[in-house]
């Protein structure tokens, strides 16, 4: 981790692998931190990984092999020292709409287009890491992020159902998924039904009522906080106790079953074109979800220690995990909110606490696999409601409502189309809404008369203050940079100022808000300063930035113009219409205007 | 046409039909300078009309009747003066790379296609005018336009050298359209390289030589031109006589050939699915293509005359006129630049002398037909190739390189894509590159520290400008709208001063060229107050514009704010570090800071 803004003294080798800063300062009492939160996040990790592997359509063992490698890979390149990677609820539904849409699930291609997905997303990240390509998850808006994470959340939690019902059920959409359950709602199973619902009930009941019980047994809050967390592992314990000892898998309740014991295998991505191809999009939003969540969580707890990650190296970080994921017989991974947030919780000072959750979850795989044979599936889909609804937020609706409707447009895309079209759908639908609305915003910009608010140097909106200004004299503020898409607007506006303002010998624009010009925008200005010449009017301009000013001077523009640039636009009113300044009333004096 | 800014005082109907306004004030003077214009106008729409529909693969009779309803349907609708419709260059080689892809050339299915694209070209303008979309062609902008047109002219030169050669080569952009010549190149017929190399050459000495003579023999400047533009119609009348005279048909000279004689042929689009489907994005194109060029001509001969034309009214005369086109044997059709200007020259003063322009060329198409048998397509290649080169200009590359990157590698894109690509790739790369490096460069804004000049209330750049600062207060100036794409830069950039400058106290944002703050900037400055007022440093914001300070108000941003705002940022500044306005010196005093 770097705990610095800038690792100025650091060598190339060390920037690329953290490890080998922290690792310097590795001693026994950050070991036994490290160790304890691995210890609790193990815990939490086996349920979820098993959970999240059903989730994607794949065997459970995949979650688990997918908690290893990539993990001890992350422990080499990341720069979180809280985040924890692995299987995680958004990404493993991206990943059973892509990979479902190329293979049937049970299948062994399936299984390889699972490694594949992780193999391109590795790839992708890596790429986006060499390029520095970060900031591109900038374009995933707050609001689009928090449709999405709340469609995926009502989308995984039904695509559960079907588990806890025991029938049958496809689709990746509520629009194919909904009409599929109700088509099997004659067929529910009893007791999976029953599995599941006291799954739910007791799982709810630990979030709701167990904490405080236990802190009034005397448990410190962190302590019984901790404890709750853990609560999965018990639910799982004993439903998987009462399915051995009562035959449910005999009486018809779908269980886990046989899960390979041993070390993760050694695997290789598909090199089909056409599955690449099939794959390419939905790798490419899986890394840019993955990648904006683990970045956010890693943020979010990086600041509570007053400590940076950066972006770049938690893209080659991720990327190195997705490969390994990809090469071990793994799913696509990511850091996961509630996964980190316990590590960060229960004390994990360094990334080695990532790596010793995978030695656990190793240890796990090849000692505790044939206990989980018994466990039913109907168990791990009652874990993953109850942590996936914890995702689900409507109040970005409302807030984006009152806010900025371009904002709630956006947010009520993605969530209906993630809902109703599926997670890629729905997610492009987002992005892309959310840029052509900025660009439409942009295309009319607003454009304000200003005049001189008395007492001061200062210019505001006639229509909003009491200024004083001329009629020999147009302050004309546009509140936006000039480019193509808006060019037009400013001319059509000077024509009509021009049509309507007889007096008028002077239209000073004052560019204070105008970032950028570029070159459909200089066209136009050139047309707009001949049409004003004609007419017997000077354009001038004031406040032009630097930036501005350095690229208006590489053009001929500024030789050609009838008026002049002045630093302030007070200075410019001082000079053309003096009277202005001067004069005592809060109102223009009519005056006659005074010729250029 | 429409001779005010807004045509305030118009029935509904009025204003959705222009011709009632300027039928009413129609009189003998205006019916005389009509008929003269329509009548050079038809000497040079007839070699255009066939030409541009041999360009576009179809009979010639096609571009005789899209030259009859459209032209009379525009008189009808239309608000421009000098407008002068009908085949064009580019629209029509776009028709040629789009109904290539479906039909092959010489079929009925082809003609069928051309129908159809005109039929859907025209619904989508229609569409466009109904809900008010004209602003949709500011999305391209002038670099792009600038780009196509130019790679267009010298791909339609390209296209006509295997006619000019007497060889067969297909293609719709240089990368298949060269090797095919090549191929082709000891198949060369000699007599139509000779006939067409001497048109091309007349033609070429018309334009630089004929000119100044025809001055010198006593004739009015505007005569000469006049009588050069109608050089096109000797060349073939020439041509033909002697095509005709020394059988250069039997000689392997590819002629005209038959032409039916008589009206245009009521017609109807093919309203099948899969075409509709292959049709879509190149009629959308052609309509957005066909409107921008109708409109820039029609602007800039309205505003020759200081008239206005309106881009809906435009939308629903070209819609019209397509639509038209398609119902009467035509191909899509919109106002082309030297046609307008001739045009206007000749002293069109309403869209009457389109109408009588139609006349024009149904007679031909009644009575002159036959005559055109023995034509030599090679002449109209060169009529093609002398009228296009005059749309090739490089200079936008110059112009760009130097002013803004951004808008060279627009062009650059458009260029070399649609040579490479052919149109429809090329133009779609210009417009998605130009909005994709608009959005890239709003989402890295500029941000200033900013400082007093001193003497005025003006702040300035400190690194450009010897202005007063203090080391207490911080000023910046971020040089952008806050949104999604930019919000953690400046999240990113006060972290950075907040490390650098121990003892700051205040942070003021000068909300000067802050136009908008959406819903995710609007967190990220949540973000920024509460880890500033964690490290005891207030933020403040000034000069907040009236549409901004509108909507932070519908949020409860404004009271949770650790500072103030202010209307001016000289008022902040003379409130949190009254030193620095008081100070005599151009540079700040280190003076310790007073607490908030």
């Amino acid at each position: 981790m770097n705990t610095g803004p800038r690792p100025g003294g650091l060598t190339g080798l060390a920037r690329t692998l953290p490890c080998l800063q922290w690792g310097r300062r590795y001693d026994r009492g950050t070991l036994g931190a490290d160790l304890l939160a691995a210890g609790i996040v193990t815990l939490m990790l086996i349920p979820q990984s098993l959970a999240y592997a059903l989730l994607a359509g794949l065997p459970a063992e995949v979650g688990l092999y997918a908690s290893v490698a990539p993990l001890l890979l992350y422990a080499l390149f990341g720069s979180s020292s809280a985040l924890a990677l692995g299987p995680v609820a958004v990404v493993s539904l991206m990943t059973a709409a892509a990979i479902g849409g190329v293979a049937a699930a049970g299948t062994s291609a399936h299984v390889a287009a699972a490694l594949t997905l992780a193999f391109l997303s590795g790839a992708m990240l890596l790429a986006m890491a060499l390029l520095r390509l970060g900031f591109l998850a900038s374009f995933l808006s707050h609001p689009v992020i928090s449709g999405f994470v709340s469609a995926s959340g009502l989308l995984i939690a039904a695509t559960q159902l079907k588990t806890l019902l025991g029938v049958q059920a496809g689709g990746h959409d509520l629009r194919t998924l909904l009409p599929a359950l109700a088509g099997q709602l004659g067929q529910v199973h009893g007791l999976t039904l029953a599995v599941g619902a006291c799954a739910i009930a007791f799982l709810l009941w630990v979030r709701r009522g167990l904490k405080p019980l236990l802190q009034r047994a005397g448990l410190a809050p962190k302590a019984a906080d901790m404890a709750t967390k853990a609560a999965p592992v018990a639910a799982i314990a004993v439903s998987t106790a009462l399915s051995w000892a009562l035959d449910w898998q005999g009486r018809g309740v779908q269980v886990v079953g046989h899960i390979p014991q041993g070390l993760p295998p050694l695997t290789w991505p598909s090199f089909d074109p056409a599955l690449w191809q099939a794959l390419a999009l939905p790798a490419l939003l899986i890394s840019v979800v993955g990648f904006v969540e683990s970045v956010s969580v890693g943020q979010t707890l990086a600041a509570r220690r007053r400590e940076r990650i950066e972006p770049n190296q938690e893209l080659l970080a991720l990327g190195a995990s997705n490969l390994g994921a990809a090469c071990t017989g793994g799913l696509p991974v990511s850091g996961g909110f509630s996964r980190s947030a316990v590590n960060f919780d229960a004390g994990a000072r360094t990334p080695a606490a990532g790596a010793f959750t995978a030695v656990g979850i190793l240890a796990a795989s090849l000692l505790l696999t044939p206990a989980l044979h018994h466990l039913p599936q109907a168990t791990l889909a009652a874990t993953i409601v109850v942590a996936v609804l914890s995702l689900v937020d409507f109040s970005v609706l409302r807030r984006t409502w009152v806010y900025a409707r371009a904002d709630f447009a956006a947010v009520a895309a993605t969530l209906v189309g993630t809902l109703m079209l599926g997670v890629e759908t729905g997610l492009l639908a987002g992005v892309l809404l959310s840029l052509a609305l900025y660009l439409l915003r942009t295309s009319r910009p607003h454009i304000a008369s200003v005049g001189l608010v008395p007492g001061t140097e200062h210019f505001r909106n006639v229509l909003r203050h009491a200024v004083r200004t001329s009629p020999a004299l147009l302050s004309l503020r546009v509140d936006e940079s000039l480019y193509f898409a808006n060019a037009r607007s400013l001319e059509d506006r000077i024509n009509d100022a021009v049509a309507t303002q007889p007096a008028l010998r002077h239209v000073v624009l004052l560019c204070s808000a105008i970032n950028d010009i570029d070159a459909s925008a200089l066209e136009s200005l050139e047309a707009i300063d001949q049409r004003l010449r004609a007419a017997g009017i000077a354009l001038h301009l004031s406040e032009v930035k630097g930036p501005v000013m350095d690229r208006l001077q590489r053009s001929d523009f500024l030789q050609g113009l009838s008026g002049r640039v002045f630093l302030s636009h007070y200075q410019a009113v001082a000079a053309l219409t003096p009277e202005v300044v001067a004069a005592p009333g809060p109102a223009a004096a009519p005056t006659s205007a005074p010729r250029p």
